[in-house]
Formats: C-alpha cells, sequence, structure tokens
C-alpha cells in the first residue's frame, strides 16, 4: 500500500471547497489534508457539511502559516498552477506528475500537491519551494477550474497510478530527497550570505532572483547528506570571504568564524 | 475537430450541481447540456451563479421529460453507474470509455454521457438504453462522488482522450448504429408483441426481462437498416403467430394482418 500524497490547499477561501475537496480525497483513496492560512480560520462548520460524510480527512486537517512550513516533511510535491512559465521547473499534465509521485511513493518518500486559491492561485515564491509543476489541459477558451475539481482531477489519477503501480524504477537505489524544511534552511542560508555579498542587484530584482535560484537549486533534489554539504559550502565560501574582506579591512585578525547552524 | 459528448443530467437536484457540472464541461471543452426533469424546474439561477462564467452549457441546455426522449437523436451513450452488474452491457473505467466515445466520434456519431440524480443515481430502465457502464474507480470505502466531480473525471478523461485521437479504428467501416429514438421504437414493438403472447411470466419479472432484453439487444449497436429489418422480422413473426392463432380459432379467416408502422 502506497502513501498517497498529503493534498496541501494554500489560502481557501471558500470552506465548501475544502470540504468538496476532502470528500474527493475520499473517493480517491487520500486523506491527509494541510490549510494553509484559511481565509475564514479553522475550523468551519461548512466544511464538514459539503463533504458528505468524509469527515477524516477535515478531522485531521493540520493548519499551516505558510507554504514552506506546509511543505516541511515532504520529499516531493508538485504545484498545481496554469501559468508554469514563472519557475523553472519541469510542468507534467496530471497523469505524469502523478505518475511520478506515485513512483516516489513507492520509493518511501513523502509526496505532496500543492493547490493555490480560489481565485489568485499560488504565489511564484511558493512554486519555487516545489520540485515540479502540475499542470490541467484546460480549455485556453475557459480556464477557470474550480479549485475542488482540480483536486479531482489529481485525486483521480493518483487512485489509477497508484493502483497500477510499477515497480520501482531505475532512481531507486538514489537516496531520497531530503525532506522540504532541509531545502529551505540551504535556501535561506544561502540568500543570507548572497545578501551579505551585495548579490541581489538591483534590489527590486531580489523576489525574482531567490525564486530562480530556489527553483534550480530544487530540481536536483539534493539528499540531506547533499544538503548538509552544501552548507558546508556556502559557509566556506562565504568565511572565506569574510576572511578576506577582514584581512583587508584589518590585517592581522584571520581566525575563521564560527560555523553556520 | 471532434463533436464531444453531449452531458445528460438526469432528475439532478441541486442547481449548484448543474452550474458545476456546466463550469467543468468548459473547461474541458464540452457543451451541450440536457436535463432530464430537473427536481427544482429550470432555468435557476444559482446554476449560472455557480458556473462562474460558463453560461453557453446553461444557456443552451435542453429539458426533457425522460431519459429516453433525451437519448433520442444519439448513437452512443455511456451511462454512468456504481452498480454496473444491474445490466448486461460492458463495463468501462472512464478512460477506456471515453476513449470509445472518441472512436465513435471520429467515424461522425453522436454520443452521449449520462448521469443519475445525486442520490438515486440511475434506474436500471435507463441503463438499459444506453449501450455501456462507465464506472468511476472510487475507493470502496467511500463511494459517494459528487455529480459534478464525475462529470469533471469524465471531461478531463475526454480532454486527454480528444486531444490525440487516434485514427479511425478497424470498425470505421461499419454503418453506424441507429439514433436511440430508433432503438426505442424497436423495443417498444418487440415488447408490445411479447405483451401479446404472454412471454413476460411471471407479470411481476416483467421490467427486469425488459431490461435485460433491452441491454442485449443494445449492445449489438443496430444499424437504421437493420432496426428496420428487425421490426420487420417482429411484425412477421407476431402477424404469422397472429394468423396461426386466428387459424386455429376460425381455420377460414386467413387474409394476413395489417403492417405495423
Amino acid at each position: 500500500m502506497l502513501h498517497p500524497p498529503v493534498v496541501i490547499l494554500d489560502k481557501p477561501q471558500l470552506a465548501e471547497n475544502i470540504g468538496a475537496a476532502a470528500r474527493v480525497m475520499a473517493n480517491f483513496g487520500l486523506s491527509e489534508l494541510r490549510l494553509v492560512s484559511p481565509r475564514d480560520g479553522w475550523p468551519q462548520g461548512r466544511a464538514w457539511a459539503s463533504a458528505s460524510g468524509a469527515d477524516w480527512p477535515l478531522d485531521g486537517a493540520r493548519v499551516f502559516p505558510d507554504v514552506a512550513a506546509a511543505l516541511g516533511d515532504l520529499q516531493l510535491v508538485f504545484a498545481l498552477t496554469a501559468r508554469p512559465r514563472e519557475a523553472q521547473l519541469p510542468v507534467f499534465e496530471p497523469r505524469e506528475g502523478v505518475a511520478r509521485l506515485v513512483q516516489a511513493s513507492a520509493q518511501g518518500l513523502r509526496t505532496g500537491l500543492l493547490f493555490g486559491a480560489e481565485r489568485a492561485g499560488l504565489e511564484t515564491a511558493d512554486v519555487a519551494l516545489t520540485q515540479g509543476v502540475v499542470t490541467v489541459p484546460v480549455d485556453p477558451r475557459f480556464r477557470s477550474l474550480n479549485l475542488a475539481q482540480a483536486v479531482a482531477v489529481c485525486c483521480y489519477e493518483w487512485a489509477l497510478a497508484s493502483g497500477r503501480a510499477a515497480p520501482p524504477a531505475f532512481e531507486a537505489h538514489l537516496a531520497p530527497p531530503a525532506p522540504g524544511e532541509e531545502a529551505l534552511r540551504l535556501y535561506e542560508h544561502l540568500e543570507r550570505e548572497l545578501d551579505a555579498a551585495g548579490f541581489f542587484f538591483p534590489p527590486e530584482n531580489r523576489p525574482s532572483m531567490v525564486r530562480n535560484l530556489r527553483a534550480a537549486l530544487g530540481r536536483a533534489g539534493f539528499t540531506t547528506q547533499e544538503v548538509r554539504t552544501l552548507r558546508g559550502v556556502i559557509t566556506a565560501l562565504s568565511k572565506g570571504r569574510g576572511r578576506t574582506l577582514q584581512r583587508l579591512a584589518d590585517p592581522r585578525r584571520s581566525e575563521p568564524g564560527s560555523g553556520e547552524g
């Protein structure tokens, strides 16, 4: 039995949509629901009313303050968005994207699907925290897909693909990607050092530069060991630069800086 | 460009579900909606409100008094139901069922998907008017699939399959099945004659016997010409029997009966 993906709803507006999402999750064997800052708070009775008895995803739903926190323990997350070009991430149709989640799940990874708010969709900075984009192939003449319907399509594909899960693929011998929170600490570490180095210039470009960096690094699917190594790399580079700067300022001081937690 | 299937909602209860169905039809390129005896009448403003701008399937929706009328001009219709064993019809998952609709549409046939009411589902007599059953593979622990979500799954599969429509299959040289109303008149003709012959015995079994007959005949996908031929067969058999009975009752009378319209 594969562990199904976690469904993460970012800033959902309507309790009815949360309930409808829970219902269709239950239809297709998914159960773990996370809510990022639901507009009207949580819990909301109308969600249970519209779940038609699929109470358990709602009863167990966890609320997070932001997307990064909600993805903290997940190792492979795809973002549902109709605007895939904003991030340098692989783009899949639901069938292919879900097939990859099935494969990852078969290898024991914790996976997730991230859905944006009803009208606003996902912020690109949050998309950049995922490892890929899933785009539902809607008619360009009418793209406005209901949130719970997007969840339905993905859960339906999960039910089909997981029931026919292939044996682990050739990547199975690789170590798994680190959880999202480790990757996030890596990114923040890097960005802190780049800030200090004046890398983000002009300053108004910082958000997009950060997003692009995170997306690019995220595609690699670094393992926990690799994250640790890379943080050492960042520390080494930045402290080295610090020493150089310190030497330039005061040639007598040359002791190494304290390590980065 | 393939002509997409007509979506037929039998006795829909909630206007919100009609609107949600229209919306997801529009998302995936379907547009023709038919309603059989909507519970709260038609039109209903709440349907438009929940369609979020997908007005055209609602604006063009036609209302019918019963399923037979709604299928009258269609040549290949599949019924969505979770209880496929009631009729002797082929049962497909949505992907396979929709692939067959795509193939039929590529041959110029008029196709449809028939959905039952929110709680009651479809009556078996109405399922027997279709040529196959489509069952969404829901988790047996929570089968209660929202009507609009069932529509979504089928429309999604239509969008995928029609975008990658295969060339006409080997059956393409066959003449197309007759429209539903021709098949229905054939069934009714047959049943009338069988009633006259005392075939349906015991009488309480008549409904299930009728359903089984219709389903069995429906699977053949008779062409208009074949329907005509079969009606001639029925007429010939029944009038022949009539003559035999008449001869038994009154050996002098032997003129043939009037033909069946």
